[in-house]
């Protein structure tokens, strides 16, 4: 039997549970302090849930699970879908399917946590996980920008009391963004397809989003007036509404900066991002994006979903998440070395076999103030004292004639 | 799409979780207290791992997974296998696995914690998940009978701590078992079969089991025999050593239980019980059970399983485990009205948009002390506070022209 992990997903080892329990325990409690209560939704959907999530990219990379029994006898032999289920691949379309079924016994709006995995089936390789965890917190059931500004509030105070402090947030509209590509003349049915290659302006340059353009679009003077507009440098908010006839989308993102800088003294770094998209279809409205210089990528990302819920119900309802993601923490910290603050004195309690009744007891009185493991001695026990140093412990006790005797380590 | 979760899975609301957080992390507490350290597995496991792991009938109730692109097409079309993973129906395998892959990185004996999901293709009905939450101790590495006294003393306060009182232990050996079925004439390849037909005694009854054994057994001396046994009332630990050559198995059992004993001065009920066998062929020696008066069948399981590791690493290592199943945990506190002691104080604080800003800056001062969730103002306040008091707030705040004034709720 084959004794690795299978590609993309990990063992990990108590010093790395210890990290991730710490990291995810921090985030909690800010998000908890804030107002928003920890959910649960089961890891596996219907899988035509999943293919209608407009998951974007993601409906690519489904875990699919097989039918079972007579079910999968019959997909085999009438050639109908041979998967009812699949894992989820975020933590978004399971949350819109609980409050689509729960709503009546939540608050509206509701403000929801999860951290909890997901599951992408991305082609193995380094630094790309297959399982992984995501820190999410949503507001269910407000349009109101107000609820904008107070997940990007309560993620940036989480990533500061995990020790992130070099982020910028990133912040674009879906709406500013397609109404823009109309003004400028990019057909209806291209936006997509373009928002997709303007996206990808910071990894292959004006050149390579020209040469993308030139498959996507046929019209010359369109390609060249987006291509204008981007490589002036960084469109500003101002700059772009210019070009809206609606200016609503701009005037709901001015606010919602400002609002965070008013409220936070202009503690955190808020940019407007023309280029700012996010894969996920669903997303309607602002669009926001952490990004840290200690990780290429994003640590965070999320925004507003204002349809997704009505594919349940049939009557839509406005919703809009941040989400963290715990990985790429947990990677930044595990490469400066952090260790998270000792939760109680580890103390190893030696014992021969038939000391076992004293050593039992002398370590229930010792577990009121410290973590006791009953370790039975064999072989040297010299050597044994030299692995439960090297393995971190505080101190070792031994049973004696004269009781129990505590030893410190690693001093 | 579907607004209900899958069948045999759930959505858990935030005081569902709550209580779910709690009663783990208070579990967690005890085990880390007593020297287990968390550790974490991947959900997902090799699909060979799993078809080779003797899981008994839980190998029928594996979720697969379908493999993907090009294997996907070659599967289709030379008949091999569909799936190449499968979700994990135990912590067990995985764990094993775990051990073979980071002994060098372990301290062993290596005493492990793992709370978390599993998954089972059960049938679905009323109360039987197909999604539910394990929380198991583990020792790797030795086979010293100390370390079946250190779980069940463990497991034993866990369930203390989160308010189990009624509990017995029941514990058998398979080694005893199967030496005494031989001794009674039952021939090798019969013995699973007749192990499985003996652990149906409580819900089949003795002319049940009579019946079964028929149907496995040619020679009507050793199904009378058998039933001579069971039918006294429960079989003795010396009664069942009587009739072993080797005595080793029940010399061990009853060091197991003086020891416990001696170590809680009787305070963890514990009882010999031949008709004990637990459905996973995995088990090679001592196996155990909690049962309790407010749960039919088992609230915990577990037992000594000195093979399973050499599946992996080709050399055998020692190994046992206690489980507590923690969703039989959740539903008996939930049916006694159990709700967790509450963690902080919970406000609301009402504001209309214009003012966000004082709000969430008087938030952030009240969330030293309170968990504090902004609320925007909308339609009737008077409703929206009936609401807010409904859902269980301890109090809320408004903006006002004196500043901020807070009110107590549910009083």
């Amino acid at each position: 039997m084959k004794i690795l992990p299978l590609k993309g997903t990990c063992d990990y080892l108590p010093r790395e549970v210890a990290l991730r329990d710490y990291l995810q325990g921090t985030i909690l409690s800010v998000y908890r302090a804030a107002g928003y209560e920890r959910i649960s939704t089961p890891a596996i959907e219907d899988i035509e849930n999943i293919d209608k999530s407009e998951g974007g990219d993601n409906l690519n990379l489904i875990f699919k699970i097989l039918k079972r029994g007579e079910k999968l006898e019959e997909a085999l032999s009438d050639g109908s879908a041979l998967c009812d289920m699949g894992l989820r691949y975020d933590l978004t379309l399971p949350l819109s399917r609980y409050y689509a079924n729960n709503r009546q016994n939540l608050l509206t709006p509701a403000k929801c946590i999860q951290t909890d995995r997901v599951w992408r089936a991305e082609r193995p390789q380094k630094g790309r996980l297959r399982e992984f965890v995501q820190c999410d917190i949503d507001i269910l059931g407000s349009a109101s920008p107000t609820c904008e500004v107070d997940l990007i509030v309560t993620t940036a105070k989480a990533l500061r009391a995990v020790g992130m402090e070099d982020f910028t947030v990133h912040i674009n509209d879906r709406g500013l963004l397609t109404g823009l590509l109309a003004a400028l003349g990019v057909p209806a049915e291209a936006t997509d397809g373009v928002c997709i290659t303007l996206d990808k302006l910071d990894k292959i340059g004006i050149d390579g989003v020209r040469r993308e353009l030139g498959e996507r679009l046929s019209d010359e003077g369109v390609i060249e007036k987006l291509c204008a507009l981007m490589a002036d440098g960084p469109v500003t908010l101002d700059a772009a509404a210019a070009y809206l006839a609606d200016k609503a989308p701009a005037e709901n993102l001015r606010w919602i900066m400002d609002t965070v800088a008013a409220v936070t003294d202009g503690g955190v770094p808020l940019v407007f991002d023309l280029t700012l998209i996010r894969g996920q279809g669903y997303y309607t409205g602002p669009v926001f994006e952490v990004r840290s210089r200690e990780f290429r990528g994003a640590i965070a990302g999320g925004g507003r979903y204002d349809r997704l819920i009505g594919k349940f119900l049939g009557e839509n309802v406005p919703a809009v998440g941040f989400s963290i993601g715990f990985e790429r923490i947990c990677a930044i910290l595990r490469d400066r070395g952090f260790t998270p603050p000792t939760r109680r004195r580890r103390v190893a309690l030696l014992y021969y076999p038939d000391q076992m009744v004293v050593a039992a007891r002398a370590a229930e009185e010792l577990r009121e103030t410290c973590d006791v493991s009953l370790i039975e001695k064999t072989g040297k026990v010299g050597k044994l004292i030299g692995r439960i140093e090297a393995y971190g412990f505080d101190a070792f006790a031994e049973v004696t004639a004269e009781g129990i005797t505590v030893k410190e380590l690693g001093q």
